[in-house]
């Protein structure tokens, strides 16, 4: 039985597939229970409730043409519509829509590698390719050019973009949507529209710059519903020589806050890719004294986790540095970095890590030396899609809170004890503690990890995650830390947190999505932003 | 006597100004001749004509508060508002507003530097900022953090941002507003919106995670008239900590082709900053035998360019690369590029150029070496503003036409045969020949410049100018080449020329500018974007 979308009668929905069939061919309209269930969110914390937000059909064009035409059925019917790539946006909702009933666009048969330019470093790609289609293509001719991969890489560049993925190499790269380079959509009223250079008829430019003329809506698109993307161009990382990584420890928890600037420092000079912090401590949290202590209310005193650093022989902190470059290069710089951090806090050592030329063989892509414990991230720090992590998912999956924060020593101590106090009342793993380490996949600042797993056999524990989300996302937001991207269902939440001059940009977006949309089909509430319909 | 703006009369005008000395003090609202002198642009090639862009008046709010209530007051007399920075916008209107009559919103007393960071390297900072004035404030608090600069720095890091200005650093810091940050705008409505993560109160992390969470319409007010953008945060460039140049020269004509493609590796690698390329032919132009080659309808001949450069004992291109980082680490960059170079391009060379710690010292920015014939440039690659390239302007001033063209040697080359034919009707200095090097400003992309002098006393010559401008745009757009800025009378046939999808584009925007600025107040035509009330 189909799940209908808000005040849309059975007969109107069903006239709609018919003329979706005959527009796009009867086999790539999808409305029976089995059809759909890879549309809904394995993920899901309301799995199976009536809450879980689910498709009403799912329609796959082969075209740009096509698209244009289902946008113009499901105006006539007043039917929302919700664009996936290829819908593995998993943690964050995966392919199922904001609003159930909706019709999912699925454009995953528009898979063309439209061109790739390994002398000026872009593609022009379609939604459905996969980062393992890219690869793969990039391999197969031979070219020397990488593409800056999340994880898992069978997720679409394009769609990863557009919810504002992120990765593993340097920082220009690691921020998905901002090395995107003009875009092409679909707009609600069914016309065609490029951005950038793109809108420029026969553009010469259209990957390489990326502003165009006049006001540039690009934006508008990342976590929106202004339209549904179709072409999208990237900057692609030229392949370096080399490739080093380096370990610095610092002895003192008090040292972080001075390892931080420097490490901020090779950053924005562009000297290092993404730095993973870790905490050598974090193996201690086995022992219930040293979770007690990492999970002090208040905080844990510095001079207690010195202690407990000094009797366990651990360093404070650890940061691996990776450098890219020239060989030599390279090597100047982790000397550098080395002579930089260690001349400047006493008690930091450094330790050399490995050092080879790129492409990396089997055996290096392989290695599993510190911090990476197994070689899924150093298939990210080469630009390698992988698989690798779904190791470490648990249970039935998970949802994610990933606040960003400061890239300060400070902030993180903060976070760690705000966030920890504030998620005590919940049977969950630590996952803020005196040990947890900020992630560093934005360019410029930091992020740390909520993700607590859910299981599809225990609502009462999904209720629990549910409410531990929720009040995440609240207190984060008392703390002036807000969430990067969000599942449909959080994402009203993690939208009124952007609150500034009474909801002043949600309104702002409210505006234009009526003026542009003004039959609310496209992902009506993707991004909190509601149509005028939707709208209480 | 006031110029009026469309459908007011003076009476109301008068009644608005009569508020506006009520909202912001006499003091501060400008209506006379003489006060709206400095509102005129000085570089106009309609100067004292009809067609002149004149304010009907200006005026110069102390704060965020001050700009609400104008905004509020034009909308209820329906006068157009024309936001300006600094209003040093030379080349492309200079403060003067699309629409004559309209009120200038001169931002220049809101210049707080509301904060620096350079631990994290970012900066906040009002319109009112000049670069001289935030490079003054960082020299005082002895801060190491570069803002990239353009010439001349007499210009607010906000305005030239939002008119997409570019300089001479790294290609990340280059990109003006590619490396902003969060701002905050007074909308259409009086409302104050921020976006990014500005969006969240108090929040931590305005200036380091540009996104924020849903849609982000930041690039709508870029080149755009979608509020009064009255904050904005920047990127900083952690100050490197030493110098280095070097210059490669290929023999043969052909051989700049692979030199581009080498050249681009090692920039998007992020091994060189601006690469400054520069054909030494070009001293040959003052021989009427060369010039007539360099011009020669069709392109000049691959061999007689080889045979002249031979002739010359000169090389047929060059270009002087740039490296920031470690001592080492730069050395051993210039080495690999050497390397890299040499051994693919034969008959390349290479000449070292000089290498110092930063800061520099006096005797260093004044360096007069190849090809910084004066020391403009050198101190924008040093991230210090200058007034230096006012020696460079002649005449009156000039009007600018700098298409983006893709990065590579073919390109160059069709560009420059392109337009030279296309404006040898006219009589101007050979903006394009055969010797046209291109200018590598934009992150990923070339441009050409196109900048005729306009002369004050000579409206044929002026008439003139216009002509080849426009028709300068004409063409470049048949060969798929757009402008990236454009004076307000330039900026409709501009827009024009990113019609793809019958201006979908310029429609889209229009849309949204009814629905956020329904009485069309602020700066109507900007960027292309006409109201409706304005539109035909």
């Amino acid at each position: 039985m189909a799940v209908l979308p808000p005040n849309v009668s059975a007969a109107d929905f069903d006239k709609a597939l018919t003329e979706l069939r005959a527009a796009i061919g009867a086999d790539w309209v999808f409305s029976s229970d089995d059809d759909l269930g890879p549309y809904r969110d394995s993920f899901s914390p309301i799995w199976d409730t009536e809450e879980e937000r689910r498709a009403g059909a799912a329609v796959a064009p082969a075209d740009v043409e096509q698209v244009q035409a289902i946008v113009r059925i499901a105006n006539r019917y007043l039917i929302p519509l919700f664009p996936i790539s290829t819908g593995k946006n998993f943690g964050y909702g995966g392919p199922s829509p904001n609003v159930s009933g909706s019709i999912v666009v699925d454009l995953k048969r528009m898979n063309r590698v439209l061109e790739i330019d390994d002398k000026r470093h872009f593609a022009l790609v379609e939604p459905g390719v996969s980062y393992f289609d890219l690869y793969r293509h990039i391999q197969e001719r031979g070219l020397k050019v990488w593409l800056d991969v999340p994880d898992p890489g069978w997720g679409s560049p394009l769609g990863n973009a557009l919810d504002r993925g992120v990765g593993y190499t340097m920082g220009y790269y690691r921020d998905h949507i901002g090395a995107s380079c003009g875009l092409e959509a679909v707009l609600p009223n069914g016309e065609v529209m490029r951005t950038g250079m793109g809108a420029l008829p026969d553009s010469k430019t259209w990957q390489e710059y990326r502003h165009g003329f006049g006001p540039d809506p690009a934006g508008l698109f990342a976590q929106g519903n202004f339209g549904i993307v179709t072409k999208m161009g990237f900057r692609l990382y030229p392949q370096p020589e080399h490739y080093r990584t380096g370990m610095i420890t610092v002895a003192k928890r008090r040292d972080y806050i001075a390892l931080v600037e420097h490490v901020n420092y090779l950053s924005d000079a562009m000297i290092v890719g993404e730095a993973v912090y870790s905490n050598p401590l974090a193996a201690l949290l086995a022992k219930p004294d040293f979770m007690a202590l990492a999970t002090k209310q208040g905080g844990a005193p510095e001079s207690e986790m010195d202690a407990a650093a000094a009797a366990a022989g651990l360093p404070s902190w650890q940061v691996e540095l990776q450098f890219y470059g020239p060989e030599a290069a390279c090597a100047a710089n982790w000397a550098y970095a080395k002579d930089r951090i260690l001349s400047a806090i006493p008690g930091a050592k450094a330790v050399d890590g490995e050092a080879f030329p790129l492409p990396a063989t089997p055996e290096q892509l392989l290695n599993t030396g510190q911090p990476y414990k197994t070689h899924i991230r150093r298939n990210g720090a080469l630009g390698i899609p992988s698989l690798g992590i779904w190791k470490i998912v648990r249970d039935s999956g998970h949802v994610g809170f990933f606040p960003v924060l400061p890239r300060s020593g400070e902030a993180v101590y903060e976070m760690q004890r705000v966030m920890c106090d504030a998620l005590r009342e919940f049977p969950l793993p630590p996952f803020f503690s005196a040990v947890t380490a900020p992630l560093y996949w934005p360019q410029f600042a930091f992020q740390m990890v909520f993700a607590p797993s859910v299981k599809k056999e225990d609502p009462d524990h999904n209720a629990m995650v549910d409410r531990s989300m929720r009040k995440a996302i609240e207190v984060a937001a008392k703390h002036g830390w807000g969430d990067y991207r969000a599942a449909p269902i959080y994402q009203d939440a993690v939208s009124a947190s952007y609150s500034f001059g009474d909801h002043a940009l949600r309104r702002f977006h409210e505006q234009m999505k009526d003026a542009i949309d003004p039959n609310g089909i496209i992902a009506p509430g993707r991004g909190g932003i509601w149509p005028k319909r939707f709208r209480k």
